[in-house]
């Protein structure tokens, strides 16, 4: 009898139960050994398992099937995780519905379990792109990283920019790891097998179908941490990512646009909905105290204004490029007078604030 | 001896104690009478004024200024408020720091009290002027007073949306309401005084300095229930009406854009910082339980969307326009099949869902 993974990679391997037993299957019948012995009758009992389906678990050859798409993917150079085996990503491992087999090509390493995805339109403008390509620059530089799906436009930029400032991506796809699509991508797998991984939960040979993108997605979002969408019209494959995201428990983000822009519609309406406006990898970090303390403390703030303290700040922003005569700056400034001058002459010393002939100021 | 008025009037053609008698000489000394006869001793120990300016109290002859003014602003058709009229704004009167004189060219409207500001940069962008005409258009259509301050760029787009919206707008000026500017802005001022008001604290003459501008800004957020910005840079005295506008209480809204555009450094950080996102009028409305009565139902939302329950609406979005298979989707959705199955059905019958051959769905 061949091994319960062999099995379970072998039941994968029928595109229309891959759904069905990530879900309900496996918890009836304990295992993939279970499924493959389970009577037609009690198959077509679970929800999305009709006659025709169970008909077909009932006639695999398991242990052949199994056998055959490991010894195609070792010559691929891919490895399959199973659900338990103890490289599965742990993160991944507690969405509601894991994908039972994950396909490999790369490594992942532990910082990759921290990773944040970069997800958006496929139609992406030159905004889109641009963001994109400096946010995966951004987020693998400060050693995080980008996650996203490969796809034309908003992933591509996030996958490349990763690459370009000398980090980690990780890819999921919607097809077999041998059917890499987009076609034009290929060079770029390449690039992300080399410093990341391309991970998809369809068996060789499948195909890119509509269906597999949101179940592609789910596994992005199962996979990170955060989740920033950088482009995105209001019903898009993008905004069904970050509702999974909300109900796996991931923080969601996303990068505010001119609202005459349709394919900035959803990220504006994300951010409506309390998703964190993300103006850089900065804005991300932030919001998860351990990685916060990967981000180069230079980048915090223009040097000038790192060492100012919030009335300072205040009081700086008050002033403006026009010159103010004191007796305003104090008069639209919360504090006493007194405080006021205090403040103004510190920022003097400072070098942000020049006083001109009769108690004017300005910002120098 | 003159009316209290007149003496009011007559120390706020004072160009250096405008700023200091609407805050401490009036309460320190009670009225314009009791400021104009305290010795200049007195005077002097207040914050703001020195000998000079003390000197210029005591020499004024404020019966004879006052009275001089008031002729000028009649023959200009201009009414001149004090704090104690009964025509003087309710809610700027509640500000910190209201200001005692305010001119007055066209009326105020008692609708005028729920108006919104709608302001930002000077140096504004195509789409920032594109933004605030259509928003000045909504708001105005919508029956909201639009306030602004007549500037170059965004204030001025405001205002002409507003007249082209067929609705009332109001600009606070930073000079004498005889001293238009910017000139450009001539015929436009001339609609705002017709389909509105002009307002300003500063007296017949004064010219547009800087120093004005920020006090202006008070009076714009002072006068309106919330402020809009549209588009602002992060050092800006658009970002430096905002904070004024949160001390004064007032809910403050902010157009999101392009993080790559510097015009809208200042408005994506309010965001960040908590001001509401505005994608239109309807967001700022919204936020007003009585001024949301007066948007127009149809505007709602999409026709076909309108009716949809919560869970219809969610199930819609999940399904994107790619076909899908019924088990997929009772897969990616959160309720049980049948639940999902039967929002199917009904989404079918609305027509926004269209069934093919093999219990596959798409979009409509």
């Amino acid at each position: 009898m061949a091994n319960e993974r062999t099995l379970t990679i072998a039941l994968n391997t029928l595109p229309r139960l891959r759904a069905a037993i990530a879900g309900e299957a496996f918890e009836r019948f304990g295992s993939a050994a279970g499924i493959l012995a389970a009577p037609a009758g009690e198959l077509t009992a679970l929800r999305g398992i009709g006659p025709i389906l169970a008909g077909a678990v009932r006639g695999l050859d398991a242990e052949r099937a199994g056998e055959e798409e490991e010894r195609r993917a070792r010559a691929l150079g891919i490895t399959i995780l199973t659900f338990d085996d103890q490289d599965y990503p742990e993160r991944l491992r507690l969405i509601p519905d894991p994908p039972r087999v994950l396909y490999r090509l790369g490594v992942l390493l532990p910082p990759d379990g921290d990773g944040i995805a970069v997800i958006g339109a496929r139609a992406a403008t030159a905004y889109g792109r641009t963001v994109a390509e400096r946010l995966g620059r951004e987020l693998a530089a400060a050693g995080i990283t980008v996650i996203s799906g490969l796809a034309r436009g908003i992933d591509g930029c996030a996958h490349r920019g990763a690459l370009a400032g000398g980090g980690r991506t990780v890819a999921v796809l919607g097809s077999g790891l041998d059917r890499m699509y987009p076609p034009e991508h290929a060079r770029l797998a390449a690039g992300i097998a080399a410093q990341g991984a391309l991970l998809s939960e369809f068996p060789l040979g499948a195909e890119p179908e509509p269906w597999h993108f949101p179940l592609r997605n789910r596994v992005i979002s199962g996979l990170a941490r955060g989740v920033v969408v950088v482009e995105a019209a209001v019903r898009s494959g993008a905004l069904g990512t970050a509702d999974m995201a909300l109900e796996q428990g991931r923080e969601v983000f996303a990068i505010p646009g001119p609202i005459t822009a349709p394919t900035s519609a959803g990220t504006n309406r994300l951010i409506r909905q309390g998703a964190g406006l993300v103006e850089g990898a900065r804005d991300i970090l932030e919001s998860f105290p351990d990685l916060a303390a990967r981000l180069p403390a230079a980048e915090a703030e223009p040097a000038a204004l790192a060492g100012l303290s919030d009335p300072e700040r205040r009081l700086l922003c008050a002033i403006g490029s026009a010159p103010l005569p004191i007796d305003d700056i104090i008069r639209v400034s919360p504090g006493p007078a007194a405080a006021t001058a205090a403040l103004l002459t510190a920022l003097e010393l400072k070098g942000l604030v020049r006083q001109h002939p009769g108690k004017i100021f300005a910002r120098a």
